[in-house]
């Protein structure tokens, strides 16, 4: 049995909608497990893949890193194309880089772009359906007034405490957000979207912060919740935690992107 | 038991991926068929809904509009509310207007506009699955060159024989077409989006138009394919038929509209 000595890293995008999230778990349908999965029909030594970001239930990614080892010396293309042929139409490759054996993405991953879809008009929109965030109540020129004056709060190095899930077991709380922007496509003016680029993020954290900034527009929460909540690192000021189907992991990069 | 003698309008909205198209079919699934369905469920006095164009298997609306009659007196946003909570997650209204009861809204539609998108990259996009025509070997910008180019030759009123499927009845195939346009969304560079107005279609002519267009751009077609086709009147002379998960019925013009 040849050993497993080449490394293999790949850009992967998914719709998360009919997922139980990123990582493993025995039974039930995941973004890892159909990975194996088909990773295992082209060389049956493959038996784990290693992620960048373990995303939740519903979270869609357009650029996930995962690494593998294989002993196959297939060219890039190659690998693209039987898993892509492999893969269900829910979840394709973008790209194919070699890398050393062992690489673990996470570990060289200096930032990371998340992206938040909301969707604010009365009736819901079959087409959106799954992902975006549906607000009915709000308008999108409240929304993006509000998030465009309290969003910038959060940009530098801060104690992000109050904005992560209790179940969140990371020692420290301290991230540095670089760059917040609130965009609107021009083909749509229903849609707001909000991009988040930062160092790290702890559980739920983008999640958070988008709550409490719709809680704040839609006058749910305090207008100066996001600044309030920095301050008191208490999750009890911040607004409710968003729902999975309206965020993507846009963008990661890594310190030796190849 | 009272008699129909309100007449309503709904501009509906669906993902037309896991329907047998609009119109009625026994045993399968269908927008008309789900539509009855849940207005059965309000009043069971509606059996039937009058829709403004038969959209095929797979093809999306945006703004398909659809009459019934109903004793049931009932707000505008009532209507809405009701319906949209027992339609499936992939068909919404998105706006109810009251019309004198037997209205038939194809005989009221005096501009019809369809979207048409294009996703050109090598990879398939799962965020994009089932609403585009992905054309894994064609660039965005080589498909917009040719688009802009050959497309305009269409606008006017003509005989659009060669741009209709051999199972299309009407007696007719003369048709102005009062616009063209090439979009690409700032978002995705490897959209395109081609929108086409006019005052009615033949069976599958949007998607004959878009087939023959990126067939020119591939080299499967001749880049006069379009033009020949118009003078030919052949359809063996035009490009493949588009798929119709790329359709989108985007727009209706009613003489009348509420």
């Amino acid at each position: 049995m040849a050993s497993c000595n080449i490394g293999v890293l790949l850009a992967l995008a998914y719709d998360g909608v009919a997922f139980h999230g990123f990582a493993r778990q025995p039974g039930l349908p995941t973004i890892a497990g159909q990975l194996v999965d088909a990773l295992a029909t082209i060389d049956q030594q493959i038996t784990e893949v290693r992620g960048t970001s373990r995303t939740d239930a519903g979270v869609h990614a357009l650029d996930q890193r995962v690494a593998f080892d294989t002993s196959l010396d297939l060219p890039s293309a190659a690998w693209l194309a039987k898993l892509n042929r492999r893969l269900p139409n829910t979840i394709a490759v973008q790209s194919v880089a070699r890398v050393a054996p062992g690489y673990a993405p996470r570990f060289h991953a200096v930032r990371k772009t998340y992206r938040y879809q909301v969707l604010c008009c009365p009736a819901r929109d079959p087409l959106q359906e799954g992902r975006v965030w549906h607000v009915p109540s709000l308008s999108a020129n409240e929304l993006v007034r509000v998030a465009t004056s309290a969003l910038p709060t959060l940009v530098g190095t801060h104690d992000f405490e109050g904005f992560r899930s209790a179940r969140d077991q990371r020692i420290s709380s301290v991230r540095t957000i670089e760059r917040i922007e609130v965009l609107r496509p021009l083909e749509d003016e229903r849609l707001v979207f909000i991009e988040i680029t930062g160092n790290g993020f702890l559980y739920n954290m983008v999640r958070i912060i988008i709550g409490t900034t719709v809680d704040a527009a839609r006058g749910r929460a305090k207008v100066d919740a996001l600044q309030r909540t920095l301050v008191s690192k208490d999750r009890r000021t911040a607004g409710i935690t968003a729902p999975p189907q309206g965020l993507y992991l846009a963008h990661v990069e890594l310190d030796d992107d190849p």
